[in-house]
């Protein structure tokens, strides 16, 4: 088979790859929003054989002599091209799934099961003991997982990897030093300000939900979401996610006296939405046509959650029609109160309620103790104790329970370690994405203030989506800034912003 | 391989093409009920996927060997044993799938998907010259499929069977000549009563949709529908689907001026949900715990519907729970007068809106076309005329236009020439096991007065559910009610009814 059949035959593939791991989309999307208790096991079954599908699939040796006849020719000679793009994320997806033992794969997965159970019982019953143990053989086999992939410097690299391709702890290490560096001074001087919000205007008011719901669309379609190709629903936990070239599916909870829960997620979903309905359609189930990395999709998000839809610009074109929604419930509301109370700094033990300055000082504590077990052996009965610690030095505050602290994320109970890092890097992304945006489009706020978006997601299309995976994350963000990733930008923005608010010297 | 093994493998077998398609089952549900419109074409991709392996994996040809050494065995001495109800099921499914060839499979497909967009034209302009030549082609492909198929008497038989195993076009032929010897004079007896219901109680005053929804849901769940296993939606046309133990979906539509639209397909749907809920969950994904055939499956949704629905007993009780939904709207409104709304019998053009009465016809005068079209010839271009001939003689009524006529139905359109007759026959095969029933159980009514349908299902459950498809319809109606299907139930279910209704001698 010559090269340009090869890469034929691998699109081929990939494309089944995508049929089949869009249609898991489906069960996934269904699962969280519809589906009755008593479906869960079959539900289950049908998940596993199509993840079970798709992995062998993924594993079949033909791929490797496919990729390698593309990879010894011409087509691959330009870096950037399609082929060459595509190539060189199909070899990395290859070699790490090829990577894992199979009894290594099923072992990994049965324990994660198990300890989502336990973990869940744990955190209701706050007791960290609990779950010790469970934790203890997922974090060994967690290790074992970077020994197979393998890494140059800390076993915590391969795992980082498998979520952001291409980072590295140092890296991470160094910008979240900073960050942190400025930003726990920032955040005191933030607690200690004379003035504060009334953030009761919007956590504790009537919300009548249908009204919440048409608001939210409302707004989501002035973002530029499609929704002739998306769908909003309502799930525990909001989420996004994509069946395919024109249906993405987003979704909120609604608080009938909490404004800003469905509100803000809905911009965020929105994000996430955007980024998939603007990844170039003729290169879908292809790498050329995918997203960067969590980290990337995630400044997509925070980008049009936070930046713009925390901002005073998008609250001018807003809160008039906002109090038109609600208009008992707003009837003593300025703009300025609003804007001000929906951007309140508190800090607080939940990393999903923490608003835009603490945010991250909840991600660097875990990154910490990540780095800590993987590469330092730290006891797991020590987490506890050093969780809490930090927790004081960063966010000021004693946690009274393990249900508020260590216990709260799921994440790691599925042997997602090396997954939180992610969440930062996207709002450092988002920031030095957007302060660049702003540069190039020096109108933005007055655009926003007249409610038209279609500059920023023009600009982002432009100088992100398009690309799909064509540019890793570090250089992506080199090629659209000039600048490697810094704190700086995302950094300027808190002071900028917050000091307004807060009226500091 | 021994015989014991060869049938734990098939088993297996029959496990993974009952996973693929209830996921292609989850798909179809999400294009009904939520799909947005630009997702279309990815989802036929997607279906298509799985349409694919299914029948990749339903015609392996170690099937064949695995089948011949079960067959041979001592495993299937008795014939009406799970091992051996399984092997004679499979055995036909193999044979059937092996039987067209992969081309002929495809070729079929093509025709028919673009038969579905001219048909769809053709109705809109009701022109039927526009749907004419592709309706000639899928005729003439479904010829040619009943000769893959073979058959002992007649092409049609063929057809049938696909649809209906076992059952025979002289039979039906019987059948439906001895029920319309009785029904045509009977309607029209009707149609010339004095006594006439006042429909337009029902059919053109407020019903908000919440409350139709919320009445809908009372009743399917006295009907003893699992909600803990099922989800009731909104869809164009109302339908119901199993996407495995534990999670069958019915759907609906609301007009907020039309009691029954909804009400009646919700109790439809549950019947149908009510069967799949109650077939044997240890044997699911085999036939040992799969439905009968279209014609059972439609027993029980009919039974329900109307048998149950409409029957003076269950108004006893849903009644006043009704008035007390909609107290303006039902204020002036009695018992009897409702009643003899809710049944109203009115010839008119559109099958899927029929009575009780009247929709057998609509049935019969499909079945009389299709055996001509395919056992006789008829020319294409002349079955507008028979349509509207036969619809005079049955229903005595001219057909305006042919989207009032032979336009009206999609079933054609992708190829399903043998499928209404199913329809009638779950009619029939409802009234037969409801006498039964009936019999077994003389205080019937007066449960259903109470609200309480336990009896019923569990009568149901002993004599049907609990088969699966131990026996095919024909021998299944002969255990039950100890006399071969006919058209007697319920010819005397009708005239008791109606002639109560409507006052006649």
């Amino acid at each position: 088979m010559n090269p340009e059949q090869a890469y034929q035959e691998l699109l081929q593939r990939a494309r089944e790859r995508a049929l089949i791991s869009s249609v898991n989309s489906v069960l996934g999307w269904d699962q969280e929003v519809n589906m009755p208790p008593k479906g869960a096991a079959w539900r289950a079954e049908q998940s596993a054989y199509l993840s079970g599908l798709a992995h062998s699939k993924a594993t079949a040796p033909e791929i490797n002599e496919l990729l390698l006849s593309v990879e010894e020719s011409d087509l691959v000679d330009d870096p950037l091209s399609d082929v060459a793009v595509n190539v060189r994320e199909w070899r990395r997806g290859y070699d790490r799934a090829t990577k894992l033992p199979t009894e290594f794969v099923e072992e990994f997965a049965r324990t994660a099961s198990l300890a989502q159970h336990v973990w869940a019982e744990a955190r209701a019953k706050s007791d960290f003991s609990l779950y010790a143990p469970k934790l203890s053989e997922l974090i060994e086999l967690t290790r074992r997982k970077a020994d197979y992939f393998g890494y140059e410097d800390q076993p915590y690299d391969a795992l980082l990897d498998e979520f952001e391709p291409g980072e590295k702890t140092e890296n991470v290490k160094r910008l979240f030093e900073g960050l942190r560096a400025e930003l726990v001074p920032f955040l005191q001087s933030i607690v200690n300000a004379p003035k504060q919000p009334d953030f009761s205007i919007v956590e504790d008011r009537d919300y009548p939900v249908e009204r919440q719901r048409i608001l939210g669309e409302m707004a989501s379609a002035a973002y530029g979401l499609d929704y002739a190709s998306a769908r909003l629903d309502v799930s525990t936990h909001p989420f996004s996610t994509n069946f395919g070239p024109g249906d993405q599916r987003i979704t909120t909870r609604f608080d009938p006296r909490n404004f800003g829960d469905s509100f803000f997620s809905i911009l965020h979903e929105t994000g996430h939405a955007l980024y998939e309905q603007n990844l170039p359609v003729e290169f879908f189930g292809t790498p050329r046509g995918d997203a960067v990395s969590l980290g990337i999709h995630e400044s997509q998000s925070r980008t049009w959650e936070n930046l713009v839809g925390r901002s005073r610009a998008f609250w001018r074109h807003f809160f008039p029609i906002t109090r038109q929604m609600f208009p008992q419930t707003l009837a003593d509301v300025s703009l300025d109160d609003f804007h001000f109370a929906i951007n309140a700094v508190k800090p607080g033990f939940i990393r999903v309620d923490a608003d835009e300055v603490t945010y991250n000082l909840h991600i660097m504590l875990r990154f910490e103790i990540e780095q800590a077990i993987i590469n330092e052996d730290l006891p797991v009965e020590e987490i506890p104790g050093v969780w809490n610690e930090l927790f004081k030095a960063y966010l000021g505050l004693d946690v009274p329970e393990d249900r508020l602290g260590v216990l709260q994320d799921i994440h790691w109970s599925f042997g997602a370690i090396g997954y939180f890092p992610t969440y930062a890097l996207g709002n450092l992304y988002g920031a030095q994405f957007f302060a660049q945006a702003r540069k190039d489009l020096p109108d933005l706020d007055a655009s926003f203030a007249a409610g038209d978006f279609a500059p920023l997601l023009n600009w982002l299309r432009e100088h992100i989506h398009q690309h799909g995976m064509r540019y890793r994350a570090q250089a992506l963000v080199q090629v659209t800034t000039g600048q490697p990733l810094s704190h700086k930008p995302l950094m300027s923005y808190l002071k900028e912003k917050y000091s307004k608010l807060y009226e500091l010297a």
